[in-house]
């Protein structure tokens, strides 16, 4: 044994304990959502995310991650690595390629994950399926290759650790896009102009999800390092928790004294929103800037869900507050308050100036080739379910559940699996 | 510090780690399986999980580690290690005993817990407990000698790195006896032939399941190396990733083009599948053969499923399909695909004639050994639950619970913890 | 790359992923008590636990971990470290101070959750804020001092490796404090003398928590150790799911001989309490010493249990059973069975009177100090919810809630989010 040997074995359980952390953290975004929408739309949301893990997993494996990181052209883009193959050696680890793969993996299904949620319960199914593969094997692996894969964000001195802005600000804004183009559930806002709400159909269900997120934060911060000898691990990790407490005490607090309530949901989302506005910074900023970052996500994740209210945007889960607000805000905080650089610590406003640079190239590409992505997947395919499919559910229209919740008995079926309820369906 | 004393450090958090994954797939289990069947049994289906664990536990902990991991006898048998005691000089890691020790536990449990749901919502509880003792204690253990500890199956050269068949084959075969054994549940098939579906009474609880399993998943294959310098973790890692992708992509997309919609328990399922399948390879086999491992997995849980229907054979959640079916086909497809004497690497039949008799006689043991405990067990006490015990449902019979989910107020009873509701129970 | 730095990396990775391990805890807390208290209050809850880790943590960042672990005065109390500055070079661990911190931070959480249980369906909101502000800035770390800290029991001798003592029976024992306190639901008494159950509303939801604290568990008592190369960390693993299972088993066979049927949350309470059981010594006892601890703690539970009826106190959910009667027998266990000073292992009495002493220490502080400080609060803000509170359900008067499961399609309501229910609350 070496001492080589052993830090690479150290590293690679690092890595891989942290990649499968992030994985569950899918099942975070599932039952966090599923919680979040109505019950006749429960089972689809899951499957959207299903879809998102098993798809999505596979362009990458086939386009994305070759995109991403292969060998770099122009600072556009990478050339190299579909499959895992040809010639990557510029990506030199102490960790193996497939190590680094399976942590960039669950990564991009984060991404498409937090779109899911805000074409909740409207989306024809099958064109949510073409777009995941837009948005895995394309439009996220370009974006990081520009900040993580040398690109020429990177060249900049862009800091985004562990991507508030390519993973949470690009994937917030791609929600939005997606939630406009598909235009809100019927009967969200009504012809008056007044707002109605959907009531969360499951909140311990949708605090399941928060708890597996929270946890999974942990390994998206912090393994995000990559290396298990990397000094700052610690540190990330302590910022990581006292930002997610700030964000949801913030939200607590706030609800609690503006409204005489602490509203549930916004608690859950503040503290997610904290935990996404210290994912840029969380290697850069001291534990007292985090705690005024994740307060300040937890207010702006409300702020922003009372704009999109008032503007009739319909974003069911709220994609669009917790990972878009609190992702522009965790990347512009990196430029105020990194201890190497920020503008409070008398780096100037080089820093603030990159970081908002490439906030603004994220932020319209997600929203710009999202836009664009659907408009040609209408070409094929109506991107918005039927307006009888909404009607009923999209669980019974794709999925054949009657029910996410069944109290029935046996039901009779005329033999095959699973044609459980063409009737239902065709009604 | 030395550099032996890190390495030791570094294997035992590696693996005590990946075992506490492990014994989270028994929520994992507990939750898919109460989300797959009826309201009336749900907590009956989780209290045999806890079951499971807790006296699959202590079984194993008297007498099966000794069967299993003991000084060979002829091939056949362990002979020291009760208690982990006695000389057990033989076994030779970075790790402690007991560390090892508590990742086989977590073996144990996960085969019982496989047969826990082919018998769901029907069994004598009593009888279970009996069950339970026999295949923590004895079939299992045996079994495992075998191909793990050194025994008849390891000699002739088969690999099952994770155990798709000593594991899942086995758990799946000694699944299917119970089932046949116990019978259909009452009104599962009618008198006309013609089958009914019980619909999953909560598929949101029966995902959170399944993303335990995933995720635990990881600690069960990649752990499984037991030294966390294994060159092949990362591999191990993301073929395991690639295929449960694949198993859920190709049921997805199945169901989808064939019946019209992507069947939510054939999705979950088809991962389910994906990572059986994977799971005696993940060492042995390259990243396309994983996808393909994984989408043949996802299929044929889905054709095992129908041939259960046509056979009249009741499984409520589907534990033939996924375990050993995709525990068969994994277990042959090292033969096929093992880069190493693999058949389409060259390597001749001789690999994959050994994986076939290893299966063979796995699936055969289990089957076998079940239906004569079963045989057993009915001389002591009957196997299957009374017709109005499972007419009102297991969780009243068994545990004096009401109602999994319950919207009473306060029930007025007498005295004495936990006496809720004898009447119902004499009913 | 050196020895050392291989070495700190290594003890910073466990301590970090057994600290999150710890933080999914909260989850566990969170959803097993929703589950155990009725629907009205399942989301009141979920948001206290949400209290505790997000003010909870924050106060003890300001506060409680310079009172912890700050430079010791008289044995009595730390002086520095607050915001984890200040001079603090008596700690000397291979992990950096943050590191260390995190764990001591989930430790904290933990204990605060205890209280939230006992104090269910009936506390009012900003009291409970109150309070969390308390335990976690005061009554906790200063007990801790004592015996983690440096403090006067250290030096005394006394054994308290995870918790039972200091954890477990002072949070059970201001449990039980503030349930006195604050006194029974509205219900759960009869005038004449009989006694009522409130049958838990969601016991599959009760038993994701139950799997997601098991888990926690191997981080709470393994990752105790803080470093990765302490070679007792296997036998720490074992020990603890020896006696879970041990715990789990006996409730389970003593509630189905006894009553005639296995009592579901006797099974999860008794598999709690034998990890409560386990923690204080399971660095210091064979593993069938923890066998014998599970089984006793398990029974114990249930005793406990009968006891708090007996006496009509309400705890809903058996945070006094599970946590101060099982860390009570735990701490006197150590006394008893440590292989190196313990009662029957020759050691004589030394030992156990010092364990004895230190727990009634702990037990008195902890009830002393919650009843005090409840009295204070008093002052400012009744500490019970109205009587119309209780009657409606805490989500609604709290949290703006309707109902936690939410069948509802869209609501109207007058703008601004989220007053959604101003008349319901109002009512």
């Amino acid at each position: 044994m070496t001492i080589e040997l052993l830090n690479t074995g150290l590293d690679t359980i690092w890595v891989v304990l942290t990649a499968a952390m992030i994985l569950l953290m899918e099942g975070g975004f599932a039952l966090l959502e599923a919680g979040f929408v109505r019950h006749k739309n429960n089972v689809n949301i899951i499957m959207k995310v299903f879809a998102d893990i098993t798809l999505g997993t596979l362009c990458f494996y086939v386009i994305g991650f070759g995109l991403m990181y292969g060998a770099d052209m122009l600072g556009l883009i990478g050339t190299t690595g579909f499959t895992i193959k040809g010639d990557l050696s510029h990506l030199d680890f102490s960790i193996s390629l497939e190590t680094f793969w399976l942590f960039q993996a669950a990564f991009v299904i984060a991404v498409i994950s937090i779109v899911s949620g805000a074409v909740a319960e409207r989306i024809n199914f099958r064109a949510y399926l073409l777009y995941i593969i837009l948005m895995t094997a394309l439009i996220y692996p370009i974006a990081g290759h520009w900040i993580w894969g040398g690109g020429w964000l990177a060249k900049l001195g862009m800091l985004d650790f562990a991507g508030s802005a390519v993973i949470h600000a690009l994937g917030g804004f791609s929600a939005l896009a997606a939630a406009m183009f598909i235009g809100p559930r019927k009967g969200k806002f009504t012809a008056t102009g007044t707002s109605t709400i959907a009531l969360p159909s499951n909140l311990p269900l949708a605090s399941v999800g928060a708890f597996l997120l929270w946890f999974g934060w942990f390994g998206f911060n912090a393994g995000s390092t990559l290396s298990a000898t990397d000094v700052r691990i610690g540190h990330i990790a302590i910022v990581t928790m006292l930002s997610a407490a700030s964000g949801g005490a913030a939200a607590l607090l706030y609800t609690l004294f503006r409204y005489n309530r602490s509203d549930a949901p916004s608690v859950i989302n503040g503290s997610l929103a904290g935990l996404v506005g210290i994912t840029a910074g969380c290697a850069f900023v001291s534990d007292q800037a985090a705690i005024l970052i994740g307060a300040v996500s937890g207010l702006l994740m409300i702020a922003a869900t009372n704009w999109l209210e008032a503007k009739r945007i319909d974003d069911p889960v709220g994609a669009f507050p917790v990972h878009a607000a609190s992702g522009i805000w965790g990347t512009l905080a990196v430029g105020l308050f990194a201890t190497d650089g920020g503008l409070f610590h008398g780096g100037g406003w080089q820093l603030l100036s990159v970081q908002a640079l490439g906030l603004v190239v994220f932020c319209v590409w997600g929203f710009a080739l999202t836009w664009v992505g659907l408009k040609l997947i209408q070409l094929i395919i109506p991107v918005r379910a039927k307006e009888e499919e909404e009607e009923i559910g999209l669980d019974i229209s794709y999925h054949g559940i009657m029910a996410a919740y069944q109290e029935h008995e046996f039901i009779n079926y005329e033999h095959e699996y699973p044609n459980i309820d063409q009737e239902n369906h065709k009604k």
